[in-house]
């Protein structure tokens, strides 16, 4: 024991390689939320924190929490999920439950009570990989569940959500929500994820502060034009519902650009679908991103004007179906400003960047001082077997979150001491 | 019975009334080739062929011939098919076989040896609706089948063709091919069809001459970019393969309206097909149309040359797949301007049109002078229940094929006597 928490990054990186021989291998992670694969890795968890006297519970949402008592009952709370989409990467998630875990060994290995109570936090079913539905545990727990919505949810094979909660012993009609929960007394959040982008990489920096969730607005368009004769119909007398929709995927690209936001059209479905036929109606997907909700309002109304102009000049109508929005979730400036400031300090970006994809952060911050640490994706790959970060970076990424970590668990002066 | 043969285009429109009440209905006409109610149509047009006299023979492809002797043995071909797409339209193909029926039936009415042998034909399986080989029965009969490809094809219930033609009574091994077939000795083909698309509405024809059949190019353009997470990936970082095909699409109508052909981009097929993840790839189907075989190489060039460029542009690749091509296919000049002058005559369009649709003329063009007369197509709808022509049309149409077939029967001299 020594008298100053001392947080070593290789036992995250040596974690995250016995996850991996539990429940990857060369087909990526298989961490399914509610499967065994995803128990079998919280059984890992167990074992870790057991070592430093620690257990984990469960809470009615699936979420697991295991907490480090501090002189107050105030809670910094740590945490990621463990769950993974089918055929995953190694990182996604895991590296910042592990790093949330390095965090709690190191203090229970030093010889002082933290100012403040620690809680590590490992949200059920960030992916919703399964029944569709993402941040589900971290949802239940803020109070953003539609129960409704929920309780007709059914997988690829008709099981229900409802059903595969019981089969893990917990009751959808008593999910805790709201902040008399894991979250209760917490002043603060704090996550470590990789960017699942290209940005880091590209600039060469190991690690950054996230500024916030960009919002989302995602809908379908649907062109209805004609189905006519590919052969026997002059071109001047067509009513093309491809065309209509393929002009309006160039013109979002634009329109995402001159917003410095994001415009993917992901989809793409024809009627009839025939190489002999002028299709009849043409469904493109649209997901526009901006952290500034402003922007992202102004972005879908030159989407949708764009799609009216292109619709109308072929003869064709089109019709906007809503698939789901969220607003702009913005961090906390105090917490951003102690990661950006650690950050730089190693080399990392010096500016905060916004996160394009959501997380559990997202929804957590919307009810508490929030803030993320970014490492780099390369290639941007994520979901995939291929994610990777290089060991460097990603020690330099747990150092800038465990530091933050620290210095807010045992104040600013006894984390100097842990420093030294 | 009279001395000059007299075409009564009311008996056609009341055999078609009689095949709709047989083989049609509020879902359209139902004469898939070798099914039941294919064979009905048959069985209805042999009743006809019975009351004048003729009987009708089934050559190994499933052709039906029936033929009425003249003075000379050199033969004038008269027909189209009675086989139609499921959810068809009620003239499609079974115009045309029931006008051939009409002139045989004033010949056959009339006290009169006509100078040639005439011979109606209802071509098998023209539409190729249930196997995909459309002009099956004319290709076999101008030599211009694939046997081996042949042998593989089955139907959406994994038939196989020969098993379907077994069934039939027929064998794929001894199929007629070449001119040793119901088409020796012939001297002209001509067939009546509908022109399944808007031209002649358009324009307020009745009636017109078909110039010959476009030249087809038939080929799908994969382009190869990379799956990226549409929130994470900056809009300059991305390889995104749907906009390099939605660009190659609008291209392609640009070329096809600048030759004065026909270019469609039919099916836009995604992967992954997510509302979060840029594309990795894109398919596109396109079908290229043109009369003049020059033009139809350049279009084609020119949409290959603007797929590489976009695809490069963005960072992609592209591939293409040949599908199916076909060159022009030019009718008889002196049988083009019998038709287009008897049009003329009647209001019909003063100059010949190309078809952009496939007939087994065009086949049969091949081999054999071939002329073909157009009806206008209500909206250019043809291939559904939705398919009509104004009675008005139908008899104007019906007046100029059975008068340039009179001609051809009976010698100009003759022919001067029927119309008297």
């Amino acid at each position: 024991m020594s008298a100053v928490p001392t947080v070593d990054p290789g036992r995250v990186l040596s974690d995250l390689r016995e996850l991996a021989r539990r429940t990857g291998g060369d087909d990526g992670a298989r961490r399914l939320a509610w499967s065994g694969e995803w128990c079998e890795s919280r059984r890992l968890l167990g074992e870790r924190l057991k070592a430093i006297g620690l257990v984990g519970d469960e809470d009615e949402a699936g979420n697991l929490w295991a907490t480090l008592p501090g002189t107050s009952a105030e809670r910094l709370v740590l945490g990621s999920h463990l769950d993974s989409v089918p055929n995953g990467g190694p990182l996604d998630g895991a590296l910042g439950v592990f790093a949330a875990l390095e965090v709690l060994r190191a203090l229970a290995e030093a010889d002082v009570l933290p100012a403040t109570t620690v809680t590590l936090v490992d949200w059920a079913d960030e992916e919703g990989a399964r029944f569709g539905h993402s941040l589900f545990g971290s949802s239940a727990v803020t109070g953003a569940l539609d129960l409704d919505a929920l309780r007709g949810l059914s997988d690829a094979d008709g099981i229900g959500l409802p059903q595969a909660l019981a089969d893990h012993g917990l009751d959808l009609e008593r999910l805790v929500t709201g902040l008399d929960s894991g979250l209760a007394e917490a002043f603060a959040y704090l996550e470590l994820h990789i960017e699942q982008g290209p940005v880091l990489e590209a600039e060469g920096r190991p690690v950054a502060a996230v500024s916030g969730t960009v919002g989302v607005e995602r809908f379908r368009l649907r062109f209805e034009g004609a189905a006519a004769h590919a052969g026997s119909t002059p071109m001047e007398m067509r009513s093309d519902a491809l065309l209509a929709a393929a002009a309006t995927a160039l013109e979002l690209e634009l329109i995402a650009c001159r917003h410095g936001g994001r415009g993917t059209a992901g989809t793409f479905e024809v009627r009839p679908g025939a190489l002999t036929v002028v299709a009849a109606t043409a469904e493109l997907g649209v997901d526009l991103r901006h952290q500034d909700a402003a922007d992202l309002a102004r972005m879908r109304a030159e989407v949708l004007r764009a799609a009216f102009e292109f619709a109308a000049g072929r003869g064709c109508r089109v019709e906007e179906k809503m698939v789901w929005r969220a607003a702009p979730s913005a961090f906390d400036p105090g917490l951003i400003e102690r990661v950006r400031s650690a950050a730089e300090a190693v080399g990392g970006r010096a500016t905060p960047m916004p996160s394009g994809a959501l997380h559990d952060a997202t929804v957590v911050a919307r009810v508490l001082p929030t803030a993320m640490v970014f490492c780099p994706s390369r290639g941007g790959v994520s979901h995939s077997p291929g994610e990777y970060t290089e060991e460097e970076d990603l020690r330099a990424a747990i150092g800038v979150f465990s530091a933050v970590a620290l210095e807010l668990a045992l104040g600013k002066e006894q984390a100097e001491g842990a420093r030294r």
